[in-house]
């Protein structure tokens, strides 16, 4: 992996993701960043499902946020995720923006992938998903 | 079941459950009655899990609200859970009540057993659950 | 209002939506819907923020649900929103429909205007409301 | 603040907190150490309440989770929550375990105080939750 990887997604703030403070609950920060990261994948065909039927799923291990600018109902913003690594662990790097490119959040998250049947953690991403990714 | 089967639970209301107007947000109350119901069930010996065990799942087919008067942080209200029927249906309904009696919002739900198997549904609601719950 | 206006607004399932069931959360259907009135709305020119310069906002008194088919992860589905009433309620009707055409679920909503000051309840949606809609 | 000071709450999974991979989804642990830090707060006398009579609100700006064991549906387990820190930054430690006592998961949460009406950062947590705190 030489080259970044970075993909860009436009979302939009919806009622249901607006605190009483005005602004979007910093914890569905989580579901935008979730929701970026399935786009991301998919966009290489391969999603959570074809994990499972590889006999693999893919939990997060790590997780970070900072908060920059709050976001307001109704506002488009955009995520642009940065795959980081393909190893041991499959992490990524999230830059959410807003409509006038001021950063609103920054954060990052690891996986580690694990087999379906043994439970047990495999100290390598799968080769099929490395393939699809890179 | 000739007598009606009423169980009543303390709740609060957490900030990620406030929205921008400064009121609980409608569609949390579905959280607040399934919580009702998990405790209605486990009071009764006869979690999900049992269900699951006993090789089916209950799904809600049907579910209204009426909504009376909006709960705000840190209340504190309470759910009373009456078991309406346990025949084809297990039907509930719920009364949402705050600190000082008055009705916050009303609320039903329906719910078949379907085979986790064959994934048909069952015309009866399994004896071991009517057994459990009457 | 002689005719029914209708839309129709594609969605998709999102992994946070999907519970242990492997199907969408039932309470999940209670943001479809009200992302489907806030993009129909938002079609009309008049969206919450609307409202509220306006001085009024809309709270949902009545919600109920009748579901048909479960959805699953990554699935694309489609929100027809049907405005039924627009003078002492605004009512909205919702048919939820899979990529087959197949009814997946069914909605309804009431919501009723609210004075933001006085915070008394308006008896007729506001007119300027009114002449957004229809 | 010579000693740490711990509070500890026991908590639950509800149904609604679980994933297709039947654990909790990883961005519901926000909600629990939330949750925590409310109750901390609440058990000085001094919630989100008190902060806006007094003028100021303090949202996150930064916040690390480290997930190491999941939980499952209907699983007691126990949030730890330790004040670290009281100056510029009010942050909080997490630690998660279930009922042997094993990690569950940990996390950081930092806050900033901001001017209600200004809406300008304070420089230093406003005295009188300090007071409340230590």
């Amino acid at each position: 992996m030489k080259e970044q990887i970075i993909k860009k997604f436009q979302m939009k703030v919806e009622f249901y993701d607006v605190d009483s403070m005005g602004v979007v609950w910093h914890g569905n920060y989580v579901k935008y960043i979730e929701k970026a990261r399935c786009m991301f994948l998919e966009s290489c065909n391969f999603t959570y499902i074809d994990m499972l039927k590889n006999g693999f799923v893919m939990p997060i291990v790590k997780m970070d946020f900072k908060y920059i600018k709050p976001l307001k109902f109704n506002e488009i913003f955009f995520v642009e995720i940065i795959l980081i690594e393909c190893e041991c662990f499959l992490k990524f790097r999230y830059i959410l923006r807003d409509i006038n490119n001021n950063k609103v959040a920054l954060a990052n998250t690891s996986q580690v992938a694990i087999d379906s049947n043994t439970k047990l953690t495999l100290y390598e991403i799968p080769k099929i998903l490395k393939q699809a990714l890179i």
